[in-house]
């Protein structure tokens, strides 16, 4: 399994996706699932993928060794929805070649859901989720986010805390959070996470953060988090419609 | 869709379940998903339903049908783990007579899952969950719940402060709040919630609560967990490993 998180926000980017991946809950790796495609001062494009890690890998490697290609490619489309198309197409080609296999009594997935969000010089910040048929939608106002993966789990949160108008570095606690509760409860799920905060407008180098089980700050949240929420709900007080019923033991 | 709980204490024991049904968004209604069968003094049975409500419903049906029949039946049954073979062999008699139809072109799951809990003298309280298959698994110690329809939303709040010890309405308040996250997060699970506590060796008469959109004290947790969580969320410290990249704007 995968948990990917990306947001538009008013002020940037933000990715994060976590490093495990399993053919069966007795085969687990660790892969990265945050590629980033780059060129300083006028693009920074990120995709984050989950599914069958065969095809997104393949979707990936074809992505990278066509952008010195004379024909459309991450390097030179011009905005990021051509971007998406191109991500959309390649997802389609590799499954085409792939995905025909009708194992002997197996139903395997090759599908692959990508995240793709950047900024290419012309144009704000775009966040786009592709689906495993190579169809696409786009962040908005109303919903600044997308998820791939495990994502309910960690969907309570986000929807409770980001808005449009949320910092980077909020929604990046936000984030945090968000795999927390689902690191605990999905054990395919797994650290390190790799995490992204770009600033629009801004064509800096990109600077992933890695965040593995000896983070200080994501240790931090998950305690402080953890008996934030067993404080909150202490003082929560009980349902009056019960006691009769205690009193009587 | 469907969210239903429930949960073995030390204390006793906790149902829960929302009422809303869906056979496709457009076709959305309204069924009670919790069953009683009782006997004051003797044995108080609880059955929640998720799943293909044509099949659950039938279920139940047949369940309440033979309750008076000279065969096995939830009223002569004499432990919890008869009970839960009944429901699972029941379950299958449905499915073997409803479940061979082959739509065209349509996969449509006729299965049911089950929860079911509760107390016969000379027993202590035990719970069970039953798959579609008949087949089952019953709370633990370390288990001390399960949950049905859709888990996901509701599950790291429970994980987080039920435990075996819980009392039972420190159990109620936890599960309102996981029912509120769930119909934040999923439209198709919907209100009223239908909740029973039910006191460990009480054999008293069952009194489920119906929480509909009016219930007060509902209305005041999801107010002060909302708000609860928006405090402990802005009094976590944020990340310090995005503060240099902040200040160069």
């Amino acid at each position: 399994m995968t948990y990917c998180v990306a947001m538009r926000l008013e002020a940037g980017l933000l990715f994060a996706s976590d490093s495990r991946t399993n053919a069966g809950i007795d085969h687990i790796a660790s892969f990265r699932k945050m590629h980033l495609f780059e060129q300083p001062d006028e693009r920074l494009i990120v995709l984050l993928s989950a599914g069958n890690l065969a095809t997104t890998q393949s979707v990936v490697s074809l992505l990278r060794q066509r952008v010195d290609q004379d024909r459309p490619n991450l390097r030179n489309v011009t905005s990021m929805y051509d971007a998406a198309v191109l991500v959309g197409t390649t997802s389609k080609e590799v499954y085409a070649r792939d995905g025909c296999y009708q194992g002997a009594g197996q139903s395997v997935d090759f599908g692959g859901d990508f995240l793709l969000g950047g900024q290419i010089r012309g144009e704000a910040p775009r966040l786009f989720q592709i689906y495993s048929p190579g169809n696409f939608i786009e962040a908005t106002f109303d919903t600044p986010y997308f998820q791939i993966g495990e994502s309910k789990y960690g969907k309570p949160i986000i929807d409770r805390v980001v808005r449009h108008h949320t910092s980077l570095i909020e929604a990046a606690k936000c984030t945090l959070i968000s795999f927390d509760s689902t690191l605990r409860s999905n054990l395919s799920v797994g650290l390190p996470i790799d995490m992204l905060l770009y600033q629009a407008n801004s064509f800096c180098q990109a600077k992933p953060q890695r965040i593995d089980q000896d983070d200080p700050y994501f240790h931090l949240l998950q305690k402080g988090w953890g008996e934030g929420l067993k404080r909150v709900f202490a003082r929560l007080p009980n349902a009056s419609w019960f006691e009769p019923e205690a009193k009587k033991e």
